[in-house]
């Protein structure tokens, strides 16, 4: 039973039904395959009697994109597991339960969320979640600040980096996000109408420098345990709960790739609002409401993870006063940095957002589109020189799409 | 005989006679121990009819230092064992070639040096080492440029850190380097005739905070795999040679460390020169013979690096006009502090120069530790300012010892 093989919706029943204390070997379940094929199998299985019920989760060797096939460790479902695991407990309940596990079978078994929606389709919905910055910035403070050297002893700090390499996963993101929108590439993706932008992409060699320093310090800073692909697909919300899944990209990496990667998705749906409102009165106050987000995001994070530096910091040295400004001040300025970079991938990269790609009209899509490149590059351009978060929110709200040159030439 | 047991003689010699092509079991060979006892055993092994000789290093499961026993992974002879064998492939030689290992025994069989003398007791010994600044920048550039991501497909450096993941020995760095010698800690070793200046370094906030900054690069940047521990007694020399051993403390770090090591090391000679020459002519003429090495070190690292760079970088992000300025620029912002430190441990902290030490006017010796506590301080606090060698050459000049102060208050 043990060696691997994707799971039917039989052998998914009969796994769970082992679990201790969850359902009965006379349980009624029934098994839906819910995953999205690419990369992992996620079985949906309840208890037609008590509605109780559990997801099975199953990574597949390989991850179709677009048609095409890369070969995918599976000790990424080993790394996801033990990411959720530690990242459950240090985030007091914003990610799932973990009931059970198998590595060989690179199989995780946990919590149901079924009654959150996806956080990017709530959104596209015009649902507003009042707790979800208070929540995020929860958890990227909890879950940075004690997988840090800041909090844990640094031999255990390296015993668990060592467990959290993960060079598949994030050849992905150093591929897709700090390489391929700025050359020419089979990976990326955009329509001919932003040819344009996507060439000044290219061009743009001030722009490669500033992309060139956040893809050195995605490979190279071992800062904290990272989530690792925290957009708004990553997230299940509801109007009182905020739960982060899918850390299989998880590894040692700088903070700032994840706390930039939630502003990012935030900003990719506010440029998309033209898109998805009838009157400019609901546009604006939706922009305004995101753009409130964007900014308690950041301070929900920077308070939480002063406080926690305040109370548990166990590095010495790290007590010097002004180290912890200096310390935030770096963090912001990475945030606004890698949340550039994720805007950018989103617009002409491999995979897009829904929340741009799905705008019905042709000529709003395209001005969204242009606007994310034209805010992305702003916060690549400055991400150096940035000293709050407001000076972030600024360049988001007066950042115009650049007027489309060149097209036609 | 595979059980890990620290070996005598006999076994030494038993061992290596196994060796093919080496000895033979006819071989008529004596063996000498003769490491320091501190972290490993040395066999000097020699064919008394052939003069054909050979050395077996094995480490011991604990390091004793100022009669205390720290237990100590017996991995490291693994890690020193696998980073001499990179080391000695990207070098062209400036490392012992390695014969044979035992991972369960701890035990690396390697080219014997005894032709060579340690580079400390030969700079004491008043000996020039014309080639020592090129050998050991070509040594620098090579094998930090080619473990980087500069050079390594990302997955397979990634791979590779995995396997110097070092806990236990980086521990003892940032310990002794970046933590004793700023507070008061029984590790600490320093006369009463300067406890003002040890006081002093404990007082001083501006230089914990540029300590914290190092500190945190120390820990988290994995940027290319140093050698660890690179001062002048790690250096075998004679004229024409130069042999780099004991990378046990070797791990993916910051470039910086490994440079500031070999410069950190020839500026405490440099501030020694009083205690060991009878003339001042003859003095200055040694100091400006040692700032002209720490500056062709640095240039010829400098240099090399950037060839290396030119000819076989693999990041494509990398090869942006203006990177590769700006992060030699880095490395030598980091290789200035990081050479404060290594001076600044050497005097007060554990474990000292014989430089130093063994000087034997105590008069002289106390303003060559005040000069170098100095010369430390004022490389920490200007590092993240300075831009050029010629500006540590500047500060090494300039910098006279503090004099003493409240040591009779």
């Amino acid at each position: 039973m043990s060696t691997y093989h994707p799971f039917n919706n039989e052998e998914a029943i009969a796994y769970v039904k082992e679990i201790p204390n969850f359902f009965s070997q006379e349980s009624n379940l029934v098994c839906r395959e819910i995953g999205d094929g690419n990369l992992n199998l996620v079985f949906h299985i309840s208890d037609q009697d008590t509605a109780k019920s559990i997801i099975v989760k199953q990574a597949l060797p390989y991850a179709k994109v677009v048609g095409e096939s890369w070969p995918l460790s599976l000790d990424r479902a080993r790394i996801e597991r033990e990411a959720l695991q530690i990242q459950h407990q240090l985030s007091h309940g914003h990610v799932p339960i973990v009931y059970a596990y198998d590595e060989e079978l690179a199989l995780t078994v946990m919590e149901d969320l079924s009654d959150h929606v996806i956080m990017r389709q709530g959104l596209l919905n015009g649902e507003q979640y009042p707790l979800f910055a208070e929540h995020i910035g929860e958890f990227l403070a909890n879950t940075l600040f004690y997988t840090s050297d800041l909090a844990l002893n640094p031999v255990d700090k390296k015993e668990q980096s060592k467990k959290f390499i993960n060079p598949d996963l994030c050849k992905i993101t150093e591929d897709l996000i700090f390489e391929d929108p700025y050359h020419i590439s089979d990976n990326n993706n955009y329509p001919v109408t932003i040819e344009d932008e996507a060439q000044s992409l290219r061009d743009n060699l001030d722009l490669h420098l500033e992309v060139a320093l956040l893809r050195e310090k995605f490979l190279t800073q071992s800062q904290a345990l990272l989530h690792g692909d925290l957009h708004t697909g990553s997230i299940f919300v509801t109007q009182t709960s905020t739960k982060v899944i899918d850390p299989e990209f998880a590894y040692y990496g700088p903070m700032g790739f994840d706390i930039g990667a939630v502003i990012a998705n935030l900003i990719l749906n506010y440029v998309a609002q033209p898109g998805w409102n009838d009157s400019e009165l609901a546009v604006q106050e939706k922009e305004a409401q995101l753009l409130l987000t964007v900014g308690n995001v950041w301070n929900k994070f920077e308070s939480s993870f002063r406080a926690l530096w305040n109370k548990d910091v166990q590095d010495l040295m790290a007590r010097t006063p002004g180290y912890q400004d200096l310390y935030i001040a770096r963090v912001l300025q990475d945030t606004v940095g890698f949340a550039g970079c994720k805007i950018i991938r989103r617009i002409v990269g491999l995979a897009h957002v829904a929340d741009i790609d799905t705008i019905v009209s042709e000529e709003l899509k395209e001005t969204a589109q242009r606007k994310a490149l034209a805010i992305g590059k702003q916060l690549i351009l400055n991400h150096r020189h940035i000293s709050s978060i407001e000076e972030l929110l600024r360049i988001v709200q007066d950042t115009n799409p650049t007027s489309r040159q060149g097209a036609t030439t």
